[in-house]
């Protein structure tokens, strides 16, 4: 860890970080493209993977890029939103869903495994729901900065590939309202069905967004504002994490519609503190595609998933992985004795 | 094996395979559809990994599928259309990327060992380039029928997710003939550059296509007419594979441009005999989006590659043991006490 955590109290404190944010690694990037011109494929041929494997060296400051210890880390929190009818789901199901993935039984913990990963799970004081964001913010400021440090611890020293998740019932009513708040337009263009709400119960959670982001209006200075305003633990979490991450030189492989919202609330302070992230795939939730486009990221899957968990950003994980192994392990065409283009 | 290849010496014994190719299991299906419906996760959030994992139980007639030992099988083939200049690479390549295969130095080979899968690699008379196509059918009867029936021994017992992958300097051109052959159009609309043709070479490729499908024209009375005049002994033996698989019960991922070349060749001979087959990745060579779109298969995988030797499929072979490990790893509602919808 690179980012002294411990002793953020502020959201004043996350914005001086701006300053001090690495770039990539220029001369890593340049030998990973040297290298990748020679290996034996016609020229372009692996096309994403090759840009994979590229943006890995760069991001990771080495030619040689690695994933060796790929973290799967899922944060949970609760919404205040919640008590409003926003969720085909009880509440309940949030701490449900975190004694899931402790016993193994949960979608992420299966992708994990095939990626040979590790999967930290962080509980976000599951007791106390963020408050009712349509009536105050979500998170005072020194709530919030706490939970970005909380996310922040994990970038251990080892991880070299982060992919970042969330569990919380209510919270793709919070990310639509960050997007909302953020992107403008309608509360119905960024709001989604979630985990299955459809009707009546739709419009209640499309009027929830609607109000939240009226209740704010014109009070957030920046992304960060909007995060603690109408984002959640979980969500300040993930942005904690992608700046750790990106301190740490560890690229990062952000998950669907929620994850993306810490991401978007970054990517509004200030563009460049998510260049070393990753969009492991595109969500049918809400207006993924559309926040991809704002962020300028291409997903890397896109297998029509809406389950969150870190799910879809996992198992984009085998592919950089592959990616990687490919850069890695493939034989030059001097190597192979492999004769090269005649054109 | 349940196909007995070994006495297989005429298409017109491959073409009475058709009466004996199993259906889908339909109660394995549906036992497979009815515990996807009870996993912890909202209905349809793991959406194509969810289809995934019900076609291997469909196909392999197990209730609970599996990918224990997936299998990259890949052909190598050299092509009489060669001489023509059809590739900016010499034909020699295709004996020296079998080498690269064999020593590991391949794109395939990094592939396969992230799928913990094995790699066979069919070397077929590469001394021996398949006739020019313009001039005469590239393959005879017997000649095409005994590369099919050497395809069908890639299906060894204990195999239970068969990838395909080929090799061969030319073969862009023999599968462009394929497609132009089988749905018409121009020529043009079904070559691409391949390894990399441009300008005046890649004009002479899309005669070389245009001058055979005409010299074959009215002569192929099916598929597997056009599989003999127009394709190579790598092509013919992917399209045994497929067959030998369907009567294993073994499902199989195709590749790209020229594998799906074999798969369409059969497609039109009997559209069903193919309905075990999954497409691993969209490739940008040629038409392969016009090419699935008429086999009704949609990608796995969208990335851009464009390099063959099964490395999209073996890529792809990732996402469906996941989808796999998922169905049959995940928890129930009922297992995990996690509470239902609520709507």
């Amino acid at each position: 860890m690179t980012t002294d955590h411990e002793t953020i109290a502020s959201l004043a404190e996350i914005r001086t970080l701006l300053s001090k944010l690495p770039s990539k690694d220029e001369a890593a990037e340049q030998a990973a493209v040297a290298r990748n011109a020679i290996l034996t494929k016609p020229a372009g041929a692996l096309a994403d993977l090759e840009d994979l494997a590229i943006f890995m060296a760069a991001w990771q400051g080495k030619d040689r890029p690695s994933v060796n210890h790929p973290r799967t880390a899922v944060f949970a929190g609760n919404h205040g939103v919640t008590a409003l009818g926003v969720s085909a789901y009880p509440a309940e199901v949030t701490a449900q869903m975190v004694l899931n993935f402790q016993s193994g039984g949960a979608a992420v913990n299966q992708l994990v495994k095939d990626l040979d990963g590790d999967l930290m799970v962080y509980e976000m004081d599951l007791s106390s729901p963020t408050n009712d964001f349509t009536q105050v913010p979500a998170m005072g400021d020194e709530e919030c900065a706490q939970a970005m440090a909380y996310g922040m611890m994990s970038v251990e020293t080892g991880v070299d590939l982060l992919i970042l998740g969330e569990m919380g019932i209510g919270n793709t009513t919070s990310a639509a309202a960050i997007y909302h708040a953020l992107y403008g337009g309608k509360a119905e263009d960024w709001t989604g069905p979630g985990t299955g709400v459809v009707g009546d119960a739709f419009a209640n959670k499309v009027k929830v967004v609607s109000d939240g982001v009226a209740k704010h209006k014109g009070e957030a200075a920046d992304g960060l504002d909007v995060l603690m305003r109408l984002g959640g633990r979980e969500i300040a979490a993930i942005a904690g994490a992608i700046l750790a991450a990106r301190m740490a030189r560890v690229p990062v492989i952000l998950d669907g519609y929620i994850c993306c919202a810490a991401a978007a609330c970054l990517h509004a302070w200030a563009p460049e503190s998510i260049d070393h992230c990753l969009a492991g795939h595109l969500s049918v939730e809400g207006a993924h595609s559309e926040v991809l486009k704002r962020m300028d990221k291409k997903p890397i899957l896109q297998l029509g998933m809406r389950l969150g968990e870190g799910s879809g950003a996992t198992l984009a994980g085998q592919i950089v992985r592959s990616a990687v192994n490919l850069h890695n392990g493939m034989a030059t065409f001097e190597d192979a004795g492999v004769s090269e283009s005649v054109h």
